[in-house]
């Protein structure tokens, strides 16, 4: 008893000097995904955050991630992250326009910014402050979830050499991009993905719009249509974190920061995964499809749909003053940002191109 | 003494169940940083990185942080970590090209990769193993530290409107760089950053290489040049974090990956900060200066630098095999890459200023 009662001490004595303030508390949490397990490098960002969580910790707090395969609610991230039935979500803010149409904002618009000058408004120019407030109401919190950059704007069977070759075009393209479109006449449709190749294939639709190389490889479209149209639709699409409120401020302060700087690493791996992914796709699909043309849409066609563009999002500023907020922040900074961005990355591309 | 048995024998029990694998081992290490405690957004990134280091550890594993104002040993880091003295550094791996000249290409190099590309390339390219194979002689681990982007190719007091122009220019300009403007007649000199205003304001060199404009502003040089020159020398300077690895590999594994996390966290909040810097000090520098004349040089003069650049990567490697090795790895990676930059963000920004 004696022995006993010493070794006890001395453990006692061990442990709470080799970890005064070290949380030791388990924590286990779930996240849902947008997306399907294997949908890389979209599902990664989770992965590789939770990896990193469960790694610092030690192995005490640990976030299990659902893919949409398992959960069957690809569009429910939100609600069941508000809800509390998942801790966390992966998603993309834009989905949850028809609750709020200001998240559009915090994912990508229509000839918007592209991924730098993005990261910089949310973190230098007060956009995360935006975000918050604008996902305040639902109970969470959101963060960057990891960007795919400019986005491809789709393949197309046959060349848009005008406004009028839109007139009557059944394409797949969603969100406000397609609003877009749909002013121009296009017939703008959806259709679950896994549906789309057979779509394109016989004829459904003339024309979708999916991601980039990286991505659309795996779906096969490069085989089936010959015209790869170049983007304004999707300048910067940053997918989100979503993360209960509530169950985040329960958080010892040190598993907030893993949480916070694992999703921060995850992020920026997130966008070099993919960047990466797509140069390699991108030169597969031109070996094996030497026919594959790039274009970009015409100059007038550009035009129209920037008119239409603009037209959209000032109904909705009218509509709804938080709208006209973020829109207000956002094109006042993407002013300023776009002339270093034209002297500095634009320009070394441009000298390169020319020399 | 009964009681206190029964309660110390719960408290063992406690901390026993409640963190089985969880390290609190106290750490301490010191960093030594090239530059000064105040040097934003460089000293940022280490400084972030410790923070959070420290806060994910509740204490337990602190970096302490010294600006080259303490240590006077700026160039001395690659050194001091290697020894031990420090545990840690944050420098630019191109300072060590006089140690061992393949460590240019994990910073950049004239007419190389730009930041998105460099980063795919270290992470998917091949990049990250051959930066340890380069670093493994000097017994430490490199790992990216935060990324400048396309930097300003410098300020000149006169207009270069060919390549004789350049004949006799003094002008500071460090690295391969300062090299391919020697091979075309430039004076290149170095001078002490302290003395570099008081340099160029009294004629002692008629041009000088800086930044971008975030920290260029704090130089002042934009009150005494009038052309701000675009970059085609260092489209994409990547800090270094170094890591003694005898120092990392004694690291329980819950640190060793919040180290990884902190610094890749870093890294990408780095490259944030001063492309957000840049973008409003050229703002302030126009509204305040508006005679700054943005230049890019003339096709001739960067077909002749180019010219220059390729002549020198040829004669080092020559003479090097592992530099031969890294250069072809980063020109084929490059030129894949390239293709996609063309098509996607650089073709975007391209559309926007045609609009």
């Amino acid at each position: 008893m004696k022995l006993a009662f010493r070794i006890s001490t001395a453990m006692v004595a061990f442990a709470l000097l080799a970890s005064p303030a070290m949380a030791a508390e388990k924590v286990r949490w779930k996240l849902a995904m947008s997306w399907s397990s294997t949908l890389t490098p979209f599902a990664n960002a989770p992965l590789n955050m939770a990896k990193a969580v469960e790694e610092m910790s030690g192995g005490n707090f640990t976030i299990r991630i659902e893919g949409a395969e398992k959960h069957k609610a690809a569009l429910g991230i939100l609600d069941m992250t508000k809800g509390g039935q998942y801790e966390m979500g992966h998603s993309a803010s834009y989905y949850w326009k028809g609750k709020d149409i200001s998240t559009v904002f915090f994912c990508t618009v229509p000839f918007g910014m592209n991924a730098d000058e993005q990261n910089a408004w949310f973190y230098h120019g007060g956009g995360m402050d935006l975000m918050q407030k604008t996902y305040e109401k639902f109970n969470v919190l959101s963060f960057p979830g990891g960007n795919t950059g400019a986005q491809m704007g789709g393949w197309f069977q046959k060349e848009i050499k005008s406004v009028d070759d839109l007139k009557g075009l059944k394409m797949r393209i969603p969100g406000l991009a397609g609003e877009v479109f749909a002013k121009l006449g296009v017939n703008v449709t959806n259709i679950p993905p896994g549906e789309l190749y057979t779509a394109l294939d016989r004829g459904t639709i003339d024309a979708l719009e999916w991601v980039g190389p990286g991505m659309d490889i795996k779906m096969g479209f490069h085989k089936i249509a010959p015209y790869y149209y170049t983007g304004w639709h999707e300048p910067a699409t940053e997918l989100q974190f979503l993360v209960n409120k509530e169950a985040y401020e329960k958080l010892p302060q040190e598993y907030k920061t893993m949480l916070i700087t694992a999703m921060k690493a995850a992020t920026a791996d997130m966008f070099i995964e993919n960047f990466a992914d797509s140069l390699d796709a991108w030169e597969q699909m031109k070996t094996e499809f030497p026919n594959i043309k790039v274009m970009t849409f015409p100059k007038e066609v550009l035009q129209e749909m920037k008119k239409a563009s603009d037209g959209l999002m000032a109904e909705y500023a009218a509509q709804d003053p938080t709208f006209k907020e973020v829109l207000e922040s956002q094109q006042a900074y993407t002013k300023k940002a776009r002339v270093w961005t034209e002297i500095s990355e634009y320009e070394y591309i441009k000298i390169m191109q020319e020399l």
